[in-house]
This record gives C-alpha cells, sequence and structure tokens, in this order.
C-alpha cells in the first residue's frame, strides 16, 4: 500500500526517490500525485517526507489538483540556468535535480529514478547524474520494485476506485452483446437490418464508444475469432465479418480515461452455436476456473498454486501446457493471473515460473485459463477480475455471465 | 527520414541498435515495424541491414504483420534459459539480448538502447547489460536523439499518413463548431433543447466519440474557458458549463487509434460576442500568425527567425514574452511551434532558446502563437499544423476556419 514506501524506500537504501514523466501514461506519477497529471517535470520524494511537484511554469494549475508542494522551474532558477547555460536545456535540467535535493535536504546516498518515458533518456540520464553528483548514487531497479511491491495490496480509495472502473466495464460489456445479439444471421454470416455484414471493426468501435459513455478508454482490446482467437495476443482483424459458431475470444482491458485504474476480464462467445471441438475445450476451461477458485484457502498461500492446480487439470484432460512442453503454441500457453492496478500488469503473478507471489488481503487479481488451438482454428479464454476482501475472501468484479453461447435476436 | 539511419547510426559510432518496448506508446519501434505493436519484445536493428523482431511467442502473429524478420524467445532458447536460471526470468532476458547480438552478428562497439517503458527497468537493464558484456557499450542518447533527426524530415508514405489524420481531425472540429451552436443561450450560460446547462464535460464527450468516428483517439485535449484558458496547458473544468463570451482555448492533438501520426490544432472560440480586451488580444495573435508564416522564405532557414518575428511584433504590441522576462505567466510565454510526427512534440522546435533548428523539406511543423492573462480571465492561442513540400513551400494541413465568434443558431 502507499503507506509502505518509506518502508519500501528504507529496504533500497534508499534516501529520495524521483518520478520522471514524459508520457501521460505515468503510473508511479499518478500513485503519488493521485490523479493530477503534469508531464515533463520531476516528483521528489525524500524519505520520510511527502512528495514535492517541480514543474513547468506552463503546468502549474494541474499540478496544483494534487495537493502536493508544488515549484516552478524557474522557482528553482531555471532562466539564469538557461542563460548560464546557453540555452543547454538538458544540462539546465541536471541542475534543477540539484537544486531540487538541495531544496529538500536530502542526505548524500541512493536516489532512485522511477517513471515512464524513453529508454536512451533515462540512460544518459542516470550517467550524467552520476557523474555531476558523486555525493549521490543514481540507481534503477528491475523485478519487482519498490512501486510494485506497494501496489500489490490496494488501500480502500484504490479498492473504491477500481471498483467504480469495473461497474463501467460491466456496464460496457453488456451493451456489446446487447449489440452483437441485435444482428441476424445469413448463411453463416452476421449482418444488419440492411443485410451489411458486421465486421470486428464495427464491434470495436462499438465497444469503444460504450467505454467511453463511462469514461474509460481502451487500452487495446483483443475481439478475435476463429484462427486469430487461438494466439491469446491476437487483437482480431477488423475488416473481418462475424461468423456463427466461430470461437470469439473478446479480452477488455479499459482504464479511466486519460490514465488510472484498469479492468481487465475475458469472455469467449460462439454466436448461435458452438462446434463440438470449441464446446468441450469450453466446458474445460470453466472446469480450470472454479478450480483455481476452489484452490484458493487463505492469505498468506502462494500464488502459484492455484495455477498448478489449473495445470495438474488441463494436463489431465490432455491440453499441452507451458509446464510440460515449455514454448508450446497449443493448449494452455500462459499463467493464470496477475495483479491488477495502474498498471494492467502487477503483481501478484500466478504462474508457475514464479515461485514468491503470495495471496493477501489488498490484492486485486485476474484468474484467466485458456486452451488455444490455432491450427483447429480456435481458442478459449475466460477471465474475471477479483480483490482480496478484509476477511480474506475473493470477491468478484467482473459482472457478466458466462455463457459460450450468444444467440442473435434480431 | 527512415533512410537516413543507417547514416546517424554511423555517425553516433553505433554497430546496433535496440528498441524496448513495454508500453502501447513506442515511436521508435512504430517506426521500424510499420506500425505493428508488439510490447515486451525487442527490435535489433544492426548497422547497415534490417531490423530483426524479437517477440514472446503469443505476439507472433501481430509481429509478423511488420514484414520484418521475425523469432520468439524460445527460437533463441528461453526455456532452457528459465530452467538453467531458476526462473529469473529479468536475467534469461539479458540472456537473449546476448543471443540476439549473435544471431546479428553484431561487431564489438556501442549499442544504442531506444524504446519506451519505465526508467528504472532502463537504467538496470543497461548497467546490468554493460557488466555481463564488456566487448559492448550499451549506451542511451540525450537532446536530439537518432530517431529525431531521422523524424525531423517525413518521407512521402509519412506525408500521406500525416494527411489522413488531418482529414479526420478537420472533420471532427467541425462536428464540434456544429455540435456547440446547435444549443442556445440562457442568460450567459449555453444550454440544449431542454435548457440543460452544456459543460466542458459534454463537450470533450462528443469531441472523443467525433474522433473515434475517424478512427483517431484524444491524446489530452484542451477546452478552457475564460481563466483557465490564460494558462496554456490548462486542460479545462469537465463541471463547469461554456458561457458566451468568455474565451475559449481549444487545443486537440489526436492521434491514429492505438498509436501512430498526430495532428494538432488550436481555435480559440467566443460564444455569441467577444469582450474588446479579448478581440484585441485576438487580432494580435492573427496578426503574429501571418508575420510567422511571412518570415518563412525557404528551405535552410533557422527555425528561431519565425519566432523572433513573432516576439518583435508581440513585444512591439506590448506582450511581456519568454524572452523579454523569462518566466513570465502572461503574454506570450512559449515558442512558436514544433515538429509533429509519432510524437506529439518533435523537432525542429520554433524557439529563441534553440538556435540551431532549420527548416527542411520534409519538416511537419506548427505554428501557434498565442498570449495569456489569467488575471484578465482569458488566453488566446491560433494553431495550425502544415509541412514544407518538395518545392520549398508551406502547405497547411489544418483545415478549419479561424473565427473567433461562434454563434449559436440553436
Amino acid at each position: 500500500m502507499k503507506s509502505d514506501l518509506d518502508r519500501l524506500m528504507a529496504v533500497r537504501n534508499l534516501e529520495a526517490l524521483v518520478v520522471v514523466s514524459d508520457h501521460d501514461f505515468c503510473p508511479p506519477r499518478d500513485y503519488l500525485t493521485n490523479g493530477a497529471k503534469v508531464t515533463g517535470g520531476l516528483l521528489l520524494k525524500k524519505r520520510g517526507a511527502a512528495p514535492l511537484m517541480i514543474v513547468n511554469s506552463m503546468e502549474i494549475e494541474e499540478a496544483k489538483a494534487s495537493e502536493l508542494e508544488v515549484l516552478t522551474f524557474y522557482d528553482l532558477g531555471y532562466a539564469e540556468l538557461i542563460e548560464a547555460l546557453q540555452g543547454d536545456r538538458s544540462r539546465a535540467m541536471l541542475h534543477l535535480w540539484q537544486r531540487a535535493l538541495e531544496h529538500e535536504a536530502v542526505p548524500p546516498g541512493r536516489v532512485g529514478i522511477y517513471g515512464t518515458g524513453a529508454a536512451n533518456e533515462h540512460i544518459e540520464l542516470a550517467r550524467e547524474l552520476n557523474e555531476m553528483m558523486p555525493a549521490y548514487e543514481f540507481v534503477g531497479e528491475s523485478g519487482t520494485t519498490l512501486f510494485d511491491e506497494a501496489a500489490i495490496t490496494k488501500d480502500a480509495d484504490e479498492i473504491e476506485r477500481i471498483k467504480a472502473v469495473a461497474d463501467g466495464t460491466n456496464a460496457a460489456i453488456r451493451a456489446v452483446w446487447d449489440y452483437i445479439a441485435s444482428h441476424h444471421a445469413q448463411g453463416d454470416t452476421v449482418v444488419d437490418q440492411e443485410g451489411k455484414p458486421l465486421t470486428i471493426g464495427d464491434v470495436k468501435r462499438f465497444i469503444r464508444r460504450a467505454l467511453l459513455d463511462h469514461d474509460l478508454e481502451d487500452t487495446g482490446m483483443i475481439f478475435a475469432q476463429g484462427r486469430d482467437a487461438g494466439f491469446p495476443h491476437s487483437r482480431g482483424q477488423d475488416n473481418a465479418p462475424l461468423k456463427t459458431g466461430q470461437a470469439i475470444v473478446f479480452d477488455l482491458f479499459p482504464r479511466q480515461l486519460g490514465g488510472g485504474y484498469h479492468h481487465d476480464m475475458t469472455r469467449t462467445w460462439c454466436i448461435d452455436y458452438a462446434p463440438p471441438a470449441v464446446q468441450q475445450a469450453y466446458d474445460e476451461v470453466m472446469e480450470a476456473f472454479d478450480i483455481s477458485l476452489e484452490a484458493y484457502a487463505e492469505p498468506g498461500q502462494p500464488a502459484h498454486t492455484l495455477q498448478d492446480a489449473v495445470l495438474d487439470y488441463l494436463e489431465s484432460k490432455g491440453h499441452p501446457t507451458q509446464r510440460s512442453q515449455p514454448g508450446t503454441m497449443n493448449g494452455y500457453v500462459h499463467s493464470l493471473g496477475h495483479g491488477v492496478g495502474l498498471n494492467i500488469h502487477e503483481a501478484p503473478a500466478m504462474s508457475h515460473l514464479r515461485q514468491e507471489d503470495i495471496l493477501q488481503v489488498g490484492n486485486v487479481i485476474t484468474i484467466e485459463p485458456g486452451v488455444y488451438y490455432p491450427d483447429q482454428g480456435f481458442g478459449v479464454r475466460i477471465e474475471d477480475m477479483l480483490y482480496i476482501d478484509a476477511s480474506g475472501q475473493f470477491v468478484t468484479l467482473t459482472d457478466f455471465p458466462k455463457d459460450l453461447i450468444l444467440p442473435l435476436k434480431g
């Protein structure tokens, strides 16, 4: 949780951390600023102190929405620096870092750099800062970072925001189902009242609008049919008309408009009817889904135990898995799920390749078993998002039926 | 242009470059892959060779859309690596880098790292790669990078894509004008047929939908009224109703849905009538706009000369500027414009703080003078996007009238 940040900084021996944010999408900034969006500035948090925002003067009104202390570049002498450095803005920014560290009286030691932007800039920035200020060691971090660790458990305020995103997503998916169902079939092609084929592109446009109605934005949904559905990350072909009797994998992972918390859910639909092979795979994935929920007993349990239960079951049904055949592109080819928050993929990971993650109160996670057979022309995945409440129970956030058959009523 | 990349790599003494892409938004990836979206993989370009994509096996179908050579992590032995390294995926990825460099027979020397993602990961990645493979020097780059330099001039294919985005944006802004005009005034408040106030939030929702109709996405538009319009980067308050006689700064900078090329344009509107102070500022900004176009003579001219002409004019009219009063928040507080492409801000910069940028055939730029008086409750900005064609002439891409008064017809 957010309240863990100082402890997590101490564990890493960080005297301070700085968040750079050159992009709209910047989870650590959103985490520290309560969603205030300022790009191009710095956010400096000394261990034990509240964060300080340092922004371009044009961004000051936006920055104030954070309710943090705000300084502009000019407050720290940017104009004189630019003049002294003959217009070298990137050098002037390095001096702003130095002045910001002085302003907060950060003692010599390690300073962590976080945030999002361009790799080339981050690497060069760290090199230059280390050269310029030998009293500090400016460091990055790979693997599970300080922010990742803090975000593993969400506080009550975050859960409320996440619920609001879930409500909007649930409403949008309901609208999508009704929209498709309002069409009818001509042969095996789904068509509208005028006989015009309904394409995946049409459906995706509808979905994006439905999300906007709830102040959510799409971040690259999957709506893949037939053979495409057999590749877990194929997003679907916009010009392809919807067909009856084909497995459609619909994975929707929107977030708050402009960046913020995510939802993540998947349904597999067959319009009008399902071929026997798809129905069988579907029944087994549903069983795997239920088995994973049953495998959860209480907080403290390793997250991979849920994946292990699903692997055991799906392997017993003859599906290749990433455990039995690493690198397989058939069968159960991914892990069971992941945490969700300001990032679409957070800890804990429910993977047999990651033994250390445990399930805890405040986790927000997905459960998403699936099997994929591109050569047989189908894939199946079912995904709900849920959280672990104060009593240690799973609470499902995704609220939409798990029917395979989507009957046309048009 | 893209064809300059090998030359630009030679100038930087780079034997190869690698693009990492952990985010949806990754301009250097989109540049090299012709828009194919693959996250989490590597893109390795040896100097003089075509790029090689190395992707998670789940991403292979998407990767193929690039028409580049594609290898999966497993083709390079990821499964054995994970086993040998006891599940340490971040260590396994470092070995994939090594194998990819071997696969392309990259000679010892400098390797540039580009792409987008988390600062902490980039900094740690560079440190670890340099420790692991002393034959190479893995480096970042600040300031105007190799990709920035290549992107300063766009090739014919890029101009075509940029024109398509301009067409959609122009259509969307026309729809927005008509939408607002269809309302009427009740006192000084803009209301709909039922007398319900039209809010900035309503207008923004309408705009996002209008963009989607043209397969474009908003990236954080500004629709700011009155005092808010006086802060160049204030985005506007969603719950505020539109008022007659208030300056509205409407800055729209959408891009192709899912990432790609941008458009960037601004209009200032006063609904029904303009107060004299706003009208005067508007007339002067329009004059500054025309002066900047007239200040352009031919390719090869320093970009800052256009800004200089605007500074001279606006200062002569009594407006403080960033040249006459660095740090001012009143008057003309920003530069004249910037390049636009896969990034919303590219080179050349038309700023008095940047002397080295020149105007060239293939530039795609904005011209956006403005003056801001938050204490007087208004700001004004006018922005068109244009490019320099093969004959060296400015060609305007933004096609929408520059009327200040938006009359209600509802």
